[in-house]
C-alpha cells in the first residue's frame, strides 16, 4: 500500500507495484464445448475429449492443469529451472489439481484458495513477490472440470438431475501465465485485496447473484483507492457472474456512485456461443482462467484493450457448509493489467 | 532471493527478509485432550468442551479459528481496522473453516492451502507482503478440529473404526499471530518455499512417513540457501511428523549430511501429554498453530530459543486422490525465527 492522502483518510487495500511485474506469456487448454465459443481460436490446445486421455474426471483436470503451467512456461521461453514459484489452486477438495500438478515440476508451490477468484488471487500474490524482487518468474494458474465439479458439488452426472434456470454451466478448462520482472507484455499495476462478503444467498445454484455484492465491494474498494472510476478502464472483466450476477453488480455498483455498464465484460457470460442448458453462463475456477489467458491477453497483447480491471469471483461454500444450513460467503480478488 | 553466489550457482528457493518482520503478538485455542499437554499453560483458551458451544464440529472449529484471529489482533493492542491481511486456511473441504472465520472480520482475505504446512505458508506470505512494505500488519492463522478431519478423511467417529498403530490424532486447536513492520517480537529473517514432494506412500494412516521426505527436502534447500546446519539453530521444529515421520526426517537429513537430531522437535511429537490412543502423537494444521503460537513463542519471548527454524508439514491428498489409487504428494514450508 501507498503512503497515499486516500490512505490516511481511510484502509486502503490496493497494492500498487512499483516496477509493475509483466505477463510475458500465457497458456490455455479448453474442453470441446468451451473451444466452439469466443475461446476457441485463442487456446493452445482445444481437447476434442473433456477426458484428456485420463480415466477419471479429476484427473484430466489436473492434467489440463499441468498442461497450461507447463505450456506458460514453454511459451515464455523459460527452462522450469528459471520458474521460481507456482501459485495455484482449483475447486476440488484440498485443492488436488494444484498440487498433484504441482508434483510434475520441480519448483516451490504456494497452494491458494479463493474459489472462482484464484486466478486473480494467484497473480495478484506473484505480482506482489516478483516486484518486491523476491523470486523472477512465477507461475499463476487455475483450472475446474464441468464433470468433477458437478459430482463433488452437485450431483453425479449419472443421475441425470434436471438443472435450475439461474445455474451455471463449470468450464472445463486450464490456464495460467508467467509473471515476470522483465520482458514483454502487459503490465501488473496493482491489486486489490478481496474481503470475504456474505448477503445471505443460500441457494447454491444461483452463485451469480451470491459473488456479485463480494464484487462490488472489491471494484467499488479500487475505484476509491485508485482515484479512478469505470471511465479510466477500457474494459472491468469479471469471473463468472454469469448473466444475472452481472446484471446485479452492475445494480449494486451503480447504486454507489459507478456506472460501470458499458465496460463490464464477465467471462462466464461470454465464454459459451449459444446460451443454452449452461443457462446463465460459465462459472468454476478454469472460466476466467481460461478467458482471461487467452482471449483477453491476445487482445491486450494486440493493443485492443489497454488498461483492463479483472476481478475474477469467488463463491467459498463448500457442501458441508450447505448442509448446515450456511449461506454463501463470496470474494473477489482484482488487478489492474495495462499495456 | 538474494543476489549471492550461491543463487547464482544454484536455484535459491530461500526468501531472504532484510526488514525482517516481526510477530508481534499471537494466539491459541485447544481442546481438552491438548490442554492436559504441554500447551496446556500456554494457550489463551483452554476449551472444557470441544464443541466449543456450536452444534457441529465444523461449526466449531471455525469458532476456534475465528477465536484465535481475534485473540492474537486484540493481544497485539490493535484494532481490527489495523490489520491489512489475514492469510489463512484449514483442512476442510474448500476451506470453509477460514472462509466462514474471515467473513467476521471485514479485513482483506488470502485464502491459501498446505494442509498441515498452512501455519509456516501463511507466516512467510504475510512477511514477504510486510517486508515488502505492501501491508503493516498481517495476519497468519490455521487450525483443525479432531472430529471434523476423522469424518471427512476417514470415518465418523460413530463408527467406532479401530486406529492402527501408525496413525495421529488431529489436533482440536487453532493459532494465529500477528506479523507487523514494527514492534516487538521475534523477528521472521527468512522463508524457505515448500516443493511438492511424493516418494510413493500410498497409507493414509501413515502421514509422518509421506511426509518426512518433503521436510527433508525443504529443510536441507534451507541449510544451503542460508549455508548453515543444524548447529546454527536452537531448535528445529517441525509440524505433525509424529514419532515415526520424525525418526523418517533424522534418517533423511543425516544421510544427506545434516545431523539434526540434536535439534529437532515436532509439535505432534510432544503435544500430548501421553501418547496413547493418539500412537505417533498430533497431527492436523492445529497441531504445529497451537504449539507454535502458545509455547514455543513463549519460549521464544523468555529467551530460552534464541534462533528456531519453523518447518510446519502437510499432505496433499484428498479422499478422492486416495480414492482413485494416488499417492500422498506432500510439502513443507520453512520460516527462520530470531530474538
Amino acid at each position: 500500500m501507498s503512503g497515499t492522502k486516500a490512505q490516511k483518510a481511510r484502509a486502503c487495500h490496493t497494492i500498487f507495484f512499483k516496477n509493475a511485474p509483466r505477463i510475458i506469456a500465457s497458456a490455455a487448454v479448453a474442453g470441446p464445448k468451451e473451444c466452439a465459443g469466443i475461446i476457441g481460436n485463442y487456446v493452445d490446445k482445444p481437447l476434442s475429449d473433456d477426458m484428456f486421455g485420463e480415466d477419471t474426471f479429476e484427473k484430466a483436470e489436473c492434467k489440463m492443469l499441468s498442461y497450461a503451467i507447463d505450456t506458460a512456461i514453454k511459451n515464455a521461453r523459460l527452462s522450469r529451472e528459471q520458474v521460481d514459484v507456482i501459485f495455484s489452486g482449483d475447486l476440488l477438495n484440498q485443492i488436488i489439481s494444484a498440487s498433484f500438478a504441482a508434483r510434475d515440476f520441480d519448483i516451490p508451490f504456494l497452494g491458494v484458495y479463493s474459489a472462482c477468484s484464484t486466478m486473480s488471487e494467484s497473480m495478484l500474490l506473484s505480482a506482489a513477490m516478483i516486484d518486491a524482487g523476491y523470486v523472477k518468474h512465477a507461475v499463476a494458474a487455475t483450472g475446474s472440470h464441468f464433470a468433477s465439479a458437478e459430482r463433488q458439488y452437485r450431483y453425479p452426472l449419472e443421475q441425470g438431475t434436471t438443472r435450475p434456470p439461474q445455474s451455471q454451466w463449470t468450464v472445463t478448462g486450464a490456464g495460467g501465465c508467467v509473471i515476470a520482472a522483465e520482458g514483454e507484455g502487459p503490465r501488473i499495476v496493482n491489486g486489490t485485496m478481496g474481503k470475504v462478503v456474505d448477503f445471505g444467498v443460500t441457494d447454491v445454484n444461483n452463485m451469480g447473484a451470491a459473488m456479485a455484492p463480494a464484487c462490488a465491494d472489491t471494484l467499488i474498494r479500487h475505484f476509491r483507492d485508485t482515484q479512478t472510476d469505470a471511465d479510466d478502464y477500457d474494459l472491468i472483466l469479471t469471473g463468472d457472474l454469469g448473466a444475472l450476477g452481472s446484471r446485479i453488480l452492475k445494480d449494486l455498483t451503480w447504486e454507489k456512485g459507478f456506472d460501470i455498464s458499458e465496460k463490464h465484460v464477465d467471462c462466464g457470460e461470454i465464454i459459451y456461443k449459444v446460451i443454452e442448458d449452461e443457462f446463465q453462463g460459465g462459472s468454476g475456477a478454469g472460466c476466467s482462467a481460461t478467458v482471461f489467458n487467452s482471449y483477453i491477453l491476445a487482445k491486450m497483447r494486440a493493443r485492443e484493450y489497454r488498461c483492463v480491471l479483472f476481478a475474477a469471483t469467488g463463491a467459498l461454500l463448500s457442501t458441508v457448509s450447505s448442509g448446515q444450513g450456511e449461506s454463501i460467503p463470496c470474494i473477489s480478488h482484482a488487478v489492474q493489467l495495462e499495456v
